[in-house]
């Protein structure tokens, strides 16, 4: 059994990643929510709308509304305001944990101690908080997994900056720099996997209950991707996470990297700068993350299938 | 009746800033411990050992063991390895509490909303954090005062930074935006107000047990203030703004200003930018701090000539 | 006899100060125009009214109409559209030299080695553009007198930075680490010597041709001396610098210290940070720049008056 | 006819590049001398005996020593401590000419205006200083081609930093962001396209003075190469500039895209960014720059084929 915490902005792709957890049979223990991609109030309402559609009343806890220091901006134009598109649902029978996600972390990290996996598909401030709380929780989760960041400067947010870790990069540096077990899955990674036009319309055919909800769910993210961000079709940069998380050999080529967070408040704000080439001049002879280069995507659309096949 | 947490880096002066709190009858609901002058568990121990001397049993909550994100240097040279001096106390009957200092501090706003006053004398970690926390303390903490920084770019941590803010600029940062009603004293004004060689000697000839301890605990900073930082005796920066913060006329010129914390890397790190000039160019209209420009140095000495004479 | 370049960005004070050096027999062999005050050909123009108004026909160069990188911004609020107010004066019979300032300055070392003296009231671009084109240049002037900066963090472009620093803090950098044999005299020391009320209605009443001249250059630069910066009065930041140049006994007390200029882009741009309490935590034990803390007011009244006394 | 100033940091790369526009009948007017790979004396040698190698007393003019602001180290562990290996050359009949660089470029600009072509495969310093003394020079100059910079963050003097770059930032900002006509030809580009054993081994039996020479050149690069940057080879960052310069064909994918110059002082210091991703977050409409992203080998080749054959 594994035992996983989630933290999300809560969007379209962060419901899939629970969803992915939850039919795999991860023991999902619980939704932590943080500053991020809408308003915070609606994040912590589509958590718990999500988990009411699948009726597994996992505990939210809701955690920081804003980056350590820096300000921010969401991303309604990417998700709409909802999230999941213009809609903003209300959950109906479940409510949120009155407790700090930051502390939540660190009684979880001793429930589970040595066998929780913490899985940041959002900024890193939740987890910056509890390590700042309880630093002994390094040794006490088994595995990070993060969606963010870019080995080759490659940005969303900025043209050089992917938006989870430039939201916090106080946080993401707290993180980093701590001696968690890493694996870090980035932007410019993910958007060479998108969802292309054959498969879109082959989940439109499935008529499952859970393929509609994808397509709902999507729609709006798939036009901003394809039309903005000119990719050729939506990504999936938090379910890619998941899936790797869940399963690792879905990662194909994984390289221990060091990594430095750039966390000023300039232009480079939030760049994730890899210590990759091979030459006298590097800046560390460790590595602090393990690094995602490619995916196998018939494995990941395996996964994405089957949950699209669950009810 | 007034309700104080005092946030300590505990060395002679924190000792003292303490006692005077004691001596005057308020509330100390709560002291917490913070990265700093010294090692931090000696620190723990420096502040239970001081409430062991006067039998109060109030609770001590270790906080932050290091800076939000910075690096840091302790300053034994300056204080003695032990904070009081060389020689390392061990508190014998009086033992700390199991709750991080942040949290103890939002439970306490909690609990005194609208009547606690945050005392700090130290780098600011503890109170950044709490308030990342739990952003409603901003409401229930009635006042914050604060030893640290300066008007005019006089450091001693840096040529231009003092030492309470340059440990922790980012969680100085925080607390100095969150919109606390804020006292500032800073170092450059309190170094124009050092116990005097006459003063001292007075002190000395006192003979009551407090002022033994006075002279035991000052000799080591008294040598380093005189004879490396050139000051003419020793200043009492914790005392002084404790002891403002007991009876406010203590402060004879106070002016309410804009500060920009400096939270840079670089050789500006941990500076405290007043806007105070009148002119055009001005970075803000409104002040988010009371800075301390002049004190009343007799109406200071008698609240420590009272507190030697307690026993 | 003693040989000088005057850089001006040219306002009422840079007349005034070329005024003071003619006067007082300096050979002027050189009057260089940098970006800075006013719009830099108004700046040229003013240089060559003001020569023609004396009858003397020094070589003006126009140098550097930019900083070397950063963007920058004229105070015409300041000094009037034309530096001498708001009117546009037009040179009548005198040219600018059709070589640029820093070459200009490069040869006129050459040719004044060892004896000639650089005067700058002004932004520093063009004596950091003729060292970075000749660095020999640093042995072959003699002293560079420089208006800039402040050594208590009191500003007045920013709340924090003097405006003629702030311009050009790279060329500042450059000046300031190249080795010259510098005097600077602070903004917020000649604030402290402003030109009170009796003393402006004296010479208002002198009745010579150049008190008359006085007055009128000056009249809009006090208005927002008093009414904007709320200097009792107006102060002589060029005038005072360049009295001191002529007669050194003029600065009262002059300290050698470390100067570091923050060149950054960030809100301490421009500052000058001095290294100058003494402890253990210094930046540096040697210095780069003696600097003017005082000066001797009637002394320099006695210029001024005398000036105004040429005719 | 062709006007070609050519500005190098004369290591074995720059030597090979001069004599790709000479034998492809480029009018070389000027060959300017900048601070980079060696010692600047040995760099100013290296262009002289270069010169006289092929008879041709084009003038050399020596230039910036040092970067405009910040401190640089050379890298004789690249190109060996005389820039062709170890191997110190000393020119015998020609003369560097008695005129700064800057100064020079200024001056062929006007006489050259609208037909100059300058080709920088070293830092800046030079163009910035000539573009400092004379802005004009921008309409002047036809094409800058540059040798410098990367696209996906792949450095050689730091991991993310190339050299030419990152030795003068300052003046890269300066000139990126003057309006030149910029073609860039980035590091991480150039490295696609090493010799490879068999063309090595196949100029190895050209027998040519040519090849032979060539041959001793590399030798010393060509290791450091394959052993410490582990590429298949040696690369021709300077040669494959000059030769897109020569014919622009050679360059098979070029974008414009808009380049910012990251003149910090921090880690992120001589980074290219480049904002070439399509999105809603873009830094500017405008370019800067245009960037080759490919070039083809086989024409390159063809180049160096048809100079090593020269003679």
């Amino acid at each position: 059994m594994r035992y996983f915490v989630i933290d999300c902005d809560t969007a379209e792709d962060d419901i899939l990643s629970l969803y992915l957890l939850l039919r795999n049979n991860i023991n999902v223990v619980g939704v932590t929510i943080v500053e991020g991609n809408i308003s915070f109030d609606q994040e912590v309402k589509n958590a718990l709308w999500a988990l009411e559609q699948v009726n597994m009343n996992i505990p939210v806890y809701p955690g920081s509304r804003r980056p350590l220091i820096k300000k921010y901006i969401t991303v309604e134009q990417v998700h709409g305001k909802g999230g999941i598109g213009e809609v903003l649902v209300q959950p109906q029978r479940y409510k949120a944990q009155n407790k700090h996600a930051a502390i939540a972390i660190t009684e979880l990290a001793d429930r589970y101690s040595g066998e929780l996996e913490f899985l940041a598909i959002s900024p890193l401030t939740n987890l910056a908080l509890a390590y700042l709380l309880d630093n002994s929780i390094v040794d006490k989760i088994k595995k990070v997994w993060i969606m963010g960041g870019s080995i080759f400067s490659i940005g969303n947010i900025t043209p050089v900056a992917e938006y989870n870790i430039w939201v916090d990069p106080d946080a993401a540096k707290i993180v980093f720099e701590a001696g968690f077990d890493i694996t870090m899955v980035p932007w410019d990674v993910v958007i060479k996997y998108p969802i292309l036009e054959e498969e879109w319309n082959y989940i439109k055919n499935m008529n499952t209950r859970m393929s509609k909800l994808y397509i709902s769910m999507y729609k709006h993210y798939r036009e901003y991707s394809s039309n903005i961000q000119k990719i050729n079709g939506h990504p999936h940069p938090d379910a890619i996470t998941t899936a790797i998380a869940i399963d690792n050999s879905i990662a194909s080529r994984i390289e221990s990297n060091y990594v430095v967070i750039d966390n000023s408040d300039g232009f480079t704000r939030g760049m994730t700068l890899v210590d990759r080439f091979v030459a006298d001049t590097r800046w560390s002879e460790k590595s602090n993350a393990k690094i995602v280069y490619e995916i196998n995507k018939s494995k990941f659309m395996e996964k994405i299938y089957d949950l699209l096949n669950w009810f």
